[in-house]
This record gives C-alpha cells, structure tokens and sequence, in this order.
C-alpha cells in the first residue's frame, strides 16, 4: 500500500514538494490557503483534522516555526499548532523538518515519533548551492554597469558554495581568486584554474577585485579590509548570520555592499522543493521507509 | 601633437567612452547636461561653440539621431543639430557614429568629412555580444522559479550571440540544442558539446525544452510553433526588429515571452562604452590616423 | 528502392564509413583486402566487376589518389585504376571524393558523370577540427614533464582549428594566448576568455609561452621569432604544407618542435570515417538526391 | 641564516623539488648520480658524508625505500642507506618522506628526529590528482580510435581524482556519467553537470558507456560487471592496489582494460616535483621552522 504524507504548511517549496511526492505516493496538504495553485493529485484540506487516515510521514516547513509554536504557513491566514498534528501521524510515522529547533523537535520525540532535519544532509547542502550561487550571480549582473564576463572577482571561503560559484564564474571567462585559509583549499582552487591567496594576506587582492563574493560565516570583511576596497567594486554577501560583512561601515565608506540570505527559496523555489522532496525521500529510503524511488 | 575627439552626446556608454578616450587623446564632450559624473580629464563644454580648437575626429551616439536633424542626447535638455557639428571639424577629420542614417552621412560627406560607422564592424558585434548573452542570462534567471542550471534550452540561431550564448549556459551546465539551417552552423553546435537540429524539424525540441531562446530576425515562432511550446516554458527573443516571435499569440496562449532589444547599452553600458572606444580607436588605427594604442 | 554506393579503397575511415552508410543503404566495397574487418551489412567484393548492378554514388578515399591514376588502397595489395570506375556507375551517378586533383576531376566530368569534393564542404572542416585540436593535446600531454593544467599556451591563428583548441585547453584551465592579425579574431579571444595579441607584436609573448601551437599555413616562426621562445618550450604545429615553423632552425636552437599533418585520420579514425560519411550524406541530400536521413 | 635541506634519492621529481628549494634555501643533493641534469644552484655531493655541515631537513623519496634499508636511488648506481643519514641530520632535525613504512619512521623517531610524510597531506593529494587524471585522458586518447569529444563516459567514484577527471572531461564535451554510492557524492556530480547513477544499479550505464573509468580501491569491475561491458569500450584503472577492474577475466572477454598506476611521477614528474616542494613547505611553515615562503 502506498505510503501517506503530510505536507503542512511552507511556500512555493512545498507546493512544488507536495506535487513531486504526489508522483508515487497520496499526499495531503494543509495550509496552503485557496489561492495557491496545487496539482489536483495532491489532496488539499483546511484543517489538519481534514484527514481521513494517519500519516506515515509529516513534512514541515523551512524553518519550521517562527514561534515555536506553529507551523510557519506564510500562504494561509490561519495557522496550525505544532502540537495539533501529533494525532495525525501514525505512532512509529516521521516528522521531517528544516532546521529544527530543539523544542520542536523534543515536542514530537517525547510522544516516540521518530524526527528528522532534512536540512541538516550534505546532499540537501550541496544541491541548494546551485540556487545559491545562481542568485549571487544574478545579483551582480543586475548590479554591475559592465559584464560580468572578464570582470576580476575575489570568492572568500572555499566550501560547497565557493565550489558552485567557481564553477559557474568560469563560464563567464571571469578572473577568479579564492581566498581561503587551508592549504587544501587553495589547492583545490588551483586545481578549478583560480587564483589562490591565503586569507591573512589578501589585501592586494581586495584592492584589485571589482567583484567580491564573501560565502564564510565571520566577519571577514571590518572596516580595516572594507578600506582597502575600491568604492566601484560590488561586495555581495552569501554568509549566514552574523554575516561577513561590516555593512555600516561599507555604506559610510560609499561601497555598494549587499547581503544575500536564504536565496534558494526566493530565487529558484521550484528547484529547491525539488531538492527537500529528493532528500526526504533519501532520509526515508536509507531508513528503509520507502519500497524504492521517486 | 594629441589628437583631439569630441564626443557629442550619448548615454553612460559614451561618458565611459570619452573617459577612456581622454587616457590618450584631448576629448571635449557636449550634450551631457549638468549631473552626468563625467572624469575630470574630459573637456565638459556646454554648446559645440565652446571648443577652443577644431577637432579631428567627432564621436556620435549609437543610434546618432532619433529625427535625422539633432543628436541624441538622453542626459541633456538642449539639443545639438547635426549641422552644428560641421565647423568644428577639421577639414580632413573624420566623424564617427553608429547605425547611421544615409541622410546623417550624406550631410557630412557632402562637406568632404569621412564618415565611419563603428557599429558596423565585426569586432564591435563580437564584443557587444557578451553584454547580450549576459542580459539574456539574467532575465533568465529572473523569471524563472527554478535554477538555469539542468535546464533543457533551446537557442534558435547559431550566429555570434548565439556562440556566446551557449558558452555562458555550459557553464550552467545547461542541457543545449542548437536549431540552425546550415550543416556547418549545426556542426559547430555539436563540436561545443550541445545538440543540432535542424530548424525545420525542431517540433520536439519546442516541446521539451524549458527555455527557448531566438537570435534570428525573422517570425520562427509563429503560432504553429508556439502552440507546440510548454505553457510553463520561457521564450526569450533577442532578434532585432521583426524579432523572431509572433507576441500576441504568445500572449494568448498563455506563454511567457520577452523581447529584449538593445541589451548592452542596458545591461553593461560601461563595457559596451569601452567596446565602442576600442572600435573607434581600431578604426582610427587602420586608417593610419593614430600613432599607435590606446 | 534503396540506393547504392560504392566504397572504393581508403583506409580505416572508409570502413567505418562503408559501415555506416549501409545502415540505410546498398553499400559494396572494394579494394580493403582480407584482413580488414568490415561489417556483415557491408558487400565486399574483390573487384570492380564483381558488382551486380551500377552504383548510384561512388566514395573515393581522402586523398583520392597518390599518382593520379589509381585510387588509394592501403588496405590492399592489388590496385584499382580510377578509370576502371566509369563503367561500374550510373550515367546520372555521382561520384564523392577528398581533395580532388583536378585531372582526376576531369576523367569523371568528360563522362558527364557529377564530381564532389566532400573535403571542401565547411562541416567536414570543422568536425574535423575536434580530432586535429585532440591529436595536439595528446601529443602536447606526451612531450611535456609538466602537466598541461597551468600551462602558459599561445595559439597562433584563430580558425576552426584554433577556436576547437582554446576550447579544449580551456577544460585544463591553461593560461592561453591568441596571437592573429584580424581584430575581429582578437575580439573572439577575449570573448571565450583568452589573452589576445596582434601577431606582429607577439614577441613578449612568445618568450613567455611553455607551449606554442601554430595552426596558421605560413612560416610564422622563423629564425628571429625562434630565438624568443624557451629551449623548455614545446611547438606543435597544425598547419598544413609548408608548415608554420622552420624546423631545421628549431632543431639548431635545441627547440623541440613537432609538425602534426593530417590528425583526423591518424587518432580518431572512426570519428573521422563517420564525419566523411555525413558530409556525403549532406551533399547528396542537398541535392535532393537521398529520401532524407542516415 | 638560510635553512639547509638535503635532498636524499629520487627520480626526476626530486631533480625538481631541489632545484625549486634551492631558489631560497640551501640544498644539497645526493643519489643523483652523474648524467643527471641538475641546476647549477643544487650543490651535488657524491656521499651523504661529503656535507660540510648537517642539514636542518632531509628528503626522502616517494615511495621512500623499496627495501627498508636503502633510500630508492633510480638515477644512482651506488646505494644510500637509511642509517647512513642519521650522522647528517641535526638533532632537532626533520626528515620528510612519501608513504614512509613504519620501520623507516621509527628508525628516525628512535634517534629524536621528527618525522612528516608529504604524501598523506590533503593538498598533496589534491595537486597530484590533476597529473593522474591528465594521464587517464591521454591514455585514453592514444587508445581510443575515435575522439573523446562526445564520448559516452562513465567515472567510478567521486574523490578528489573523479572530481578533477569530470573537470576536464567537460572540456572535451563528453557525456559523463559518475557512479557512487553517497548521496552527497551523486549530488556533487550532478552539480557539475553529469549523470548520476547508484553503484548498486548502474548496469545500464557499463553496457552503454564508451569509456569506464575507476578510480575505486576496491574490486568493483568482476566478472559479472564485466560482462556487461561492451567488447569496445575501454576501461581504465586509476585504483591503486588492488584495483578495480578483474583483468583476467576482462582479458577473456577481449575487453581492453588498462591499469595505470603512479601516474603523476610518470607522466608529469616536473610538476609532480613542485607539487611535493610546495607540501614540504607547507608542512615546515605550519610547525613555524621556516621564516616565510618560498
């Protein structure tokens, strides 16, 4: 017998999820309001309540919860408890969940429900990059009076979303260096055909790059670096709070500096469902949940 | 002895060019209003009468004129006529424009003036090339909820723009198809690693491919044609007038289509203005004018 | 009623296009001797008069003839004379050969029988050009200590040839260098990401190179250029008689230099056989004289 | 005062690791024998005891020892003993050599010598793997009787090797397919623009693929896999031992299959040189014995 979910809550991610699940599997709904254009294999329903049978799995939203409380449904007016859904899914069935906070998380294992962190999975991190790096590059070609072809652009961080955006900046004929700390880094960007230069002595390149594209989670970018910038260079931002950037002092020093967060949902939705609906299956698959694919 | 340009008016393109252009030579510029942020080694004159000396060459925007009397000149109030221009060229100077009009040149040939068109080069189309392939790329980018990467696209055409076109979108790792008409233009598609199909049986690349992108001037997508494309596929033109596709049956049909003319000067009217320098300069260097480089 | 060919002579190539022609059509071959291992769908006979009917079309090797007066069989002993031919095709017949001499030329036409060079055709050319740009990278990754990845590469020319090359190098993230003499050449360069210098003034240039690639039919390196480049310096040249590089004053110098003719058939002979037999294909069915497709 | 390292035994990577050391430090050579080409900077010494004071680093070759006594002299006629350069070394000296065996290291660390293996360093891996995947390419290119261009290919794995061989297979417009087994591996390959395939399900893959590439230290090519392979294909091995691919049994079913192994120090040991030169660096700066760089 097919296996059921429930998607509650979540934006155009979910829709998009909620009709690839539906593919192989019955899928109810919840929270989506009446303007949202769902596949009519996908059974919407009102209220939590609205379900005929237990779910196997519930899937929720990234993030979660704004409160802690409820579930984030930022296209429906009404709103729905976390604790409501605990009658719905079935005793050994799995709560998915993006970025879950302990609280939410201990609310459904205290009952023995099984919880997973779909955002937690290196897989779920590498394929999210592409959004990433997309969005970044689209930033600076709205951004920029030239081409992004030619233009010298400095890339801070060497992780999966340095790697992504290497690769797509090839493609442009940009002229890249990395900056990063660790020697396997900088082989690596070598390796890729960039410049490399360690982190601790980039001040030339700073100097010199018309695009700088920070992707480390430190402030990397004080008043000291920022100085050393040309007030013509872009500055885009990629790291998660507190960022690498200091941005008043950019914008006193008259550099266009711009901090770009949780791009893959606002720049390629669809996509990114895509990709929380292949790695849920990946979570349940690997616990033997599921009969085979997608 | 410097040679001496003036630019007469423009947009941002011919600000960066007169910029450029003053590295080397004496450049005056007229019809650039008050609030253009001109570099101070530019010779900012308000009427063509304030020159000082004759010049040598004069520089005229792409396109030259709206009406066929008066430049253009976007960033000013007050106009300049073309005739105007006539006494503060030398004698044996050379005044150089885009696109321009057979009445434009004839007035100044008529007075024993050169006349080049730099927009007719092959170089000038090569380079412009870039900023068009990157505007198409962006508004990709933007109108789509997925990412550009993995995408099945379609680029009718295989002139300069589309070559330029495909390398950029490998770089997305684009899925490519290539429709043209002749052997060696689907011969070159295949040799960058992307599909060919001939243009005249193309039905199933319409049907499957998620972004179709036009280079031709002419009607390819016509209503036959466009009934075969998906309602959720993005068509993009970026052929000069016709354009390549039937908009208003587009519309009816529920596709999403964009014409985008122009891009360069839009996109990247800094790059696009030292295109155009470099062109003038080339010009000007075949023609023995100048000693040597920019 | 299917038509039929006649594969007379060549060498690997013409098997594998004797094999691929007789996917959809009547194929006889002749002068391929006994150990060359031909498909079962191919008709091998041992001569000319061995065939059963007269061909439609007749595929003379690439080139056609070494003494003007016997095909090139050096696949078999026994030699067969081209004027042994006419009596074995159709009146209206078309004969198909590579860099026909035009006395060889002449023997078919005062037959009122049809001649065509597929060798001239501009598709054969450029799919040619991935075999010859893959002969060079070989040999390039053969003679060199170093890797290829890195290296400093100056191309000489910006044809197919060149264009297929930077491509490929691009892929190793080499340092590469275009040296022509057209600007429109230099702008195509930098397009695809490459330096670009006017090849009169490449002299730094060629100082600098760790690999230089000629693909230009002229003696650009002479004795003055030669003594610029590196002993540690490779030169491959592409260019067909008489050859790019004075290799006697190259050898003096201690340069390694090594001149690479008629790649395509040496390193990738099935591809090779497979581009000739598309070429005829495109020919014949320009001439509306095959249904329509392989 | 400037370090001193003496550079043990060696191929021709070691000519180069001393030459580059010696554009900073002082570096004595032995093992080398007399027809070797060695930069006149190098001072080379016949016996370990012709030094004129101890070195502050030795460095041993790659692998070190075939014997467990000797230091591998290829280039040398006469042996060095491991013992005979405990005399020569200072007591906080370091020694640092590729793949050390235990009973080598602890012949020095018994003394008080430290003692650092390069080939265990990341970035030592990471640079090397560009030389190993160059290698797998011109074997496959000189085996090959077609062109790699357009060629089916199908990666084993998805290391470091995998990653860079992808990296320049996509230079060559291959269709390349990677066969892993983590998730986060198959979704690292479709960043980059390939198939992806489960090793557990990719039969299809091994019968329709060209070109097989492994790069797994494990058998995963029996007889079974093997079978399914297509008779012309090419497989090659880039495993170390034991190897990925059943050579018996492929040598029976008349499949080429070609087993590389040690590629950097063979098909590119100037670079493979600087590679090893570049991580002894690293290694000294990172235990704070060197002032700065090289």
């Amino acid at each position: 017998m097919k296996k059921t979910f429930l998607v509650a809550g979540g934006d155009l991610r979910f829709v998009t999820l909620a009709d690839r699940l539906a593919e192989c599997y019955t899928v109810y709904a919840v929270g989506f309001g009446k303007n949202v254009d769902i596949s009519d294999r996908v059974r919407v329903i009102d209220w939590v309540t609205d379900m005929d049978l237990r779910a196997d799995y519930i899937i929720l939203p990234l993030p979660v919860s704004a409160d802690g409380i409820t579930v984030s449904t930022p296209y429906s007016g009404s709103s729905i408890s976390l604790e409501s859904l605990i009658p719905v899914i079935k005793d050994d069935g799995i709560v998915l969940g993006g970025m879950l906070a302990p609280d939410v998380r201990k609310l459904f294992e205290e009952k023995g429900i099984t919880v997973e962190d779909y955002a937690s999975r290196e897989e779920f991190a590498v394929l999210n990059a592409v959004a990433t790096a997309e969005g970044a590059i689209q930033v600076a070609m709205e951004e920029l009076a030239t081409t992004l072809s030619g233009r010298k652009v400095l890339v801070l961080g060497a992780g999966r979303i340095a790697k992504v955006l290497i690769d797509m900046l090839k493609g442009f004929h940009a002229d890249i260096t990395v900056a990063a700390r660790k020697c396997s880094d900088l082989a690596w960007a070598r390796v890729y055909g960039c410049g490399a230069v360690n982190i601790s002595s980039m001040n030339q390149q700073l100097e010199e790059s018309e695009v700088i594209i920070n992707t480390i989670p430190a402030v990397i970018l004080d008043e000291k670096k920022l100085k050393l910038i040309s007030k013509n260079s872009l500055v885009i931002d990629l790291a998660s709070k507190p960022g690498g950037v200091d941005f008043d002092t950019a914008g006193k020093l008259g550099i266009k500096a711009v901090w770009l967060l949780s791009l893959p949902g606002k720049v390629a939705p669809v996509t990114s469902g895509e990709v929380i609906a292949e790695t849920v299956i990946n979570i349940l698959s690997e616990r033997g949940e599921l009969d085979d694919r997608l």
